[in-house]
């Protein structure tokens, strides 16, 4: 039987495998120097944080453990948007059954040293992200480990982070929202037919369609991000066709990286829910 | 750094990733009921196995533990052959530098035990095989555990079982005759450049073109096996597109799975020598 570590390194898996995602790698469509065979070595380098967050291990720790092995590997950041919504979910499947309010408390209870956990994993990988807020210089996650003292000085909890993030960042959102996105989706991915790539890009292109992507917010601004979530319904409803929308977004190095990472997280949950592949 | 179970693992991934390997499922070729999602199952289930391989378990043991855990998806056998060469890989791999001596060792030193493993790993999977030879009728080994027994009574070892099958059975062939066209097949993954998946797929149709695949030999006879073997070297001159012939493959039902097998083996060499991905 495979347990929650194995569940979410075959998410990671199941999810870069389902084509068309417009906009992501995916088995038929990738970039010179990021590849579907970078998603592969990722997915298995990270299961050594998953099994120690089903373990039990600290969420920071098995989030820099994770980080560190999917970085083994050179293409650069592939998933890091994915694992940091897994961790918890995996945290929380290894202690008790999954559910929104299990995974819940995991963040909630977080720590001070979940947060420096948090940063570090910025050592091993860059990462696009947003500017801080005013006032939340010192704690640019982009300074890894050299934002420690500032973090302790302060004493601010994982949970603290993604609180100040969660207005900008969709996975930030998730974790101190309950998770509702990844569960509702997780929902969309039983109630579908067929295999399971399909409908992981099928509820991709749903929850694009949706909401707007934080990650091309954050890359390309508002008004492109608007766009993005009108293509990927005008997608749904069949004005265009989703292989061609996946060739307009990669001309216009637009990545939609955030609902790629909450349909990992969906595929997660239909696994430890026994969705069968 | 990844260890040899997790190099074996990737090494499944990379190999069912690369395409076209005419006649194979790849990441652009699948059929309805054996599908890519079955073949990532199947390798994050194998990988239990491999660990067990990499910290000095039994080969017999290691080897059915990793094909239980690859059957826990609905596609049925995946990767028996590959994982039968990755076993006694990782396991050399797991106590010394990975060479054929070492590699060669470990099957040398198998067991009846070893051999009560290999056959109870067919109780988990239906897998295609030929007719035992004469007299070894008790010993088929689709009796799985049932032909415990027969194996006691004649002391024989996993080392005994495979030579006893060397001669139309590569994979076996691979396990009793030093791992040589693996480790050759490793040197060329490192020798070429590009995306490991494009280099796999190059060294398949080397392989196809040098030999006839012992696989499609069981399954539709030596003359097919022989055009398969001319067909491939054809695609290799350039005389026929590989996707075409993954077309006329797949149209005819044929599946060079040995070949498949020695380049899953050749890649987890390459991987543990140092390649990058």
């Amino acid at each position: 039987m495979r347990g929650p570590a194995e569940n979410a390194e075959l998410a990671l898996l199941l999810e870069v495998a389902g084509t068309p995602k417009p906009g992501n790698v995916d088995r038929e469509h990738e970039y010179a120097d990021l590849r579907f065979e970078h998603f592969l070595a990722g997915a298995v380098g990270a299961t050594k944080g998953f099994q120690a967050a089903a373990a039990g291990a600290s969420l920071g720790r098995a989030f820099e453990t994770a980080i560190e092995g999917m970085a083994e590997q050179s293409g650069g950041n592939t998933q890091f948007g994915a694992i940091l919504l897994l961790t918890p979910l995996v945290r929380a499947a290894g202690q008790a059954a999954l559910s929104p309010a299990e995974a819940d408390r995991v963040v909630a209870e977080s720590s001070v040293a979940d947060a420096l956990g948090f940063y570090r994993a910025f050592d091993h990988v860059s990462v696009s992200v947003s500017e801080p807020p005013e006032g939340w210089e010192p704690l640019d996650v982009r300074r890894g480990s050299n934002a420690e003292s500032a973090i302790r000085d302060r004493d601010i909890s994982l949970a603290d982070v993604m609180t100040r993030s969660a207005d900008r960042d969709g996975i930030a959102a998730e974790l101190v929202g309950g998770f509702e996105r990844t569960f509702d989706a997780a929902d969309r991915l039983a109630e579908l037919s067929g295999p399971v790539t399909d409908r992981a890009a099928t509820v991709y292109l749903e929850l694009l369609a949706a909401e707007p992507d934080t990650f091309v917010r954050i890359q390309h601004g508002p008004t492109v991000a608007a766009t993005v979530r009108d293509r990927a319904e005008e997608a749904l409803s069949g004005d265009v066709a989703p292989d061609d929308l996946a060739t307009e977004f990669v001309d216009q190095d637009i990545n939609p990286g955030m609902t790629a990472d909450i349909v990992a997280g969906a595929l997660f949950v239909a696994l430890e829910r026994e969705l069968e592949v």
